[in-house]
């Protein structure tokens, strides 16, 4: 099972948005709850739609693994919802025999990286070498809020083995395509899988030039504040 | 069933409050619940009235539909609450085989309109287009917050056809009477019923007259601000 | 029932104290909940105690009613807390037969009357004649916040008589007994009880003397605000 | 039982934690529970772990008492969850059997002691005497807010005896060494068991050279505020 939620730069919604899109993975399952926003969204079309999880199902190829994805149009706004919506994601793993849970996020850098790192924690140290050998990062140290964290963290003591990829991401993206590239690269480096990632290419490649373009303004209107160092010390925020 | 619970300029109350009394429906259930504010109210006599919800019932002539009103004294202060009251009047509506759902609210826009428009979303395309021949305007994006929006939000994943009718209203008025008429006549309309709408016009006359007034003054006595420049580029809320 | 909750002036709690003390009533029952504060008290003895409601039960003369006293250290941190005790009150009142509910509370007025007046609401316009007989003036509209008003309200759709007791207190007295005194007074005067007044009426006189000194003090150093208007036309807050 | 959750100059956290690895306690019960932070953490290992209680158990020589020692790494957020946690710690000291509840804090103090005094409140007056004879202080007054202080409280009406000790904390020490030593010393007095302090000394001896510094520091740059002034009467916080 792969989860994102929307996050730091959306990434790990991003990513999972994509693999069900690449993927053609089937939507199968719905969750309705108390614990979102009191609200409802209207599409293009007038027709309204609830704030929910969804779960899709991707068959593989004979010899691969097939997959869950879930994700959700928001974190529950409640600690004690997003609690109950990670035992929800992870009760369902549970009923279709998931071997492995894959969690992602955003982790907020000082820097714009080209390739950003993907940073990983896991249930247990073997996972963590583990995902190093596909590239990743160990996250040493440090804490992850909300449902991306708890569904990573609650699979432990369920004995579900789990990985959480955190993409580094500058903070200042709502929609960074470019770390949710790099963690569906590295998700489907682990699991044997190819994904066209044409689409997030598409996007990451716009949001550069935006923020080149915005570049280009500050550096005529300077503002006052930290400059983008880089490197693994800036690190502040996980999430 | 016609739902409209206390928000902006009161449209959809006032709406509904008014069906209520013009049509002279029978109250058949009310709702107390710890999901309102911990408070009474008191009236004139000095009798004691909770904060709670009402089901009225109105029998039409035979071949018409009967309607079941549905309001509060206010919207429950939580998110979890709001959930719950919408599904305590879903549940009332399957129950007594409700085939529609009409609920109501207003619209802020930065423009006091003589005949404020009544935008429309719905369970489902078609609702739409019904609701646009009946002259209302197609909600193309947005959020709707609070019990109104999740009542017909959640008729969706019970296959209870609904609709949400969003009267404009400009947002500084407590008790938007014409905007509250429009939303009645549209659904009058719908309907094929009759409904006086005189209290409303008296109402909504008698608010004109304080506007002038008060722009009188504020023309005497100019605060900065944004102008009211109309149209539907200014829609800058939903509730 | 008698009940009385901390509040404005701690009105309702100095008047049921004050009554539990002088008629030796029998402490019953307790409620502790995580409705209440997360914290506990000591006493001078080092001892601790919990937030809690306390019923205390007064076996009167023959003919005459006996009386269920509650209070309680606070009032629930939380409105459905609130809602909740108010529940508990009640069905602890139906347990034994209440048959009737006299809930109190202070009224926040700008004036420090001597002779404090009493509002009264209640769940019929009976009730209110009857009390209004006794001296009590009636309160003809406006809201009643906390456990003292749900108390009172909920007992409505349970067909428990009830009234409300509000005496007049200048909100910046923190304990007010001569608001306390005339609440205990007109209670006392209804239920054809006679309870010694001695001690609200030394602490009353404690506070006055505060208040006086208080007031030459801020006559030397005046402060800018509102004067001491008195009258009906100065309530503006209810509790 | 001994029980130490987080608080104030974390006095009781290192307190438990001192005696789990001194007396090298065996884990042997977990609480996971929505009342935590909706966050998980990570190790130096990057293997995640989550927020929780944790309940060791050490088995003393023949004639001693066994202990049950109870910490987690933070207070539930809400104030339901505090009441929750208090419970759960007090349904296990009466599984097994628990004879006495000792909970720890720190009382905020305006002094930096070199031996901290040790406030006690208990469930009741024999025992605050007792350990008045064992060198505590009696709180006499006060307000115990947290788990810490309903762990104990809520033992109370369950009977089973309890006692809250409070050291001395300057309160700009996030993690106070020196009290926590003080509040064990005492414990282990009153248990007649040996700890070995050496740990909690040396980080003591370590908080009391950064506080040297930065007196120094704050003697070349004065700020204005209160000075430290000692005593009983500069008791200001308990936690």
């Amino acid at each position: 099972m792969i989860c994102g939620l929307p996050g730091i730069g959306s990434v790990a919604w991003l990513a999972v948005n994509h693999l069900q899109k690449e993927l053609h993975a089937q939507l199968f399952a719905e969750v309705f709850s108390p614990m979102f926003s009191p609200k409802v969204w209207l599409g293009e079309d007038g027709v309204v739609g609830l704030m929910k999880g969804e779960f899709h199902y991707w068959k593989n190829k004979p010899g691969g693994p097939d997959l869950l994805l879930f994700t959700a149009n928001e974190q529950p706004y409640s600690p004690e919802g997003q609690y109950e919506l990670a035992e929800v994601a992870l009760d369902l793993a549970h009923k279709f025999g998931a071997r492995k849970v894959i969690t992602m996020g955003g982790m907020a850098t000082d820097r714009l990286a080209e390739q950003p790192k993907v940073y990983v924690g896991a249930t247990g140290p073997d996972l963590v070498k583990e995902l190093e050998a596909f590239g990743a990062v160990k996250l040493a140290g440090g804490a992850i809020t909300g449902t991306n964290g708890l569904i990573f963290g609650l699979a432990k003591p369920k004995n579900i083995p789990a990985i959480c990829l955190l993409a580094e991401t500058p903070g200042y993206l709502s929609l960074d395509a470019n770390a949710a590239k790099a963690a569906v690269e590295l998700s489907a480096r682990m699991l044997s899988i190819s994904v066209d990632l044409a689409a997030l290419e598409k996007q990451a490649k716009e949001n550069a030039e935006v923020v080149q373009k915005a570049k280009g303004l500050s550096r005529a209107f300077p503002r006052e504040g930290k400059g983008s160092k880089g490197g693994d010390r800036e690190l502040h925020y996980v999430s």
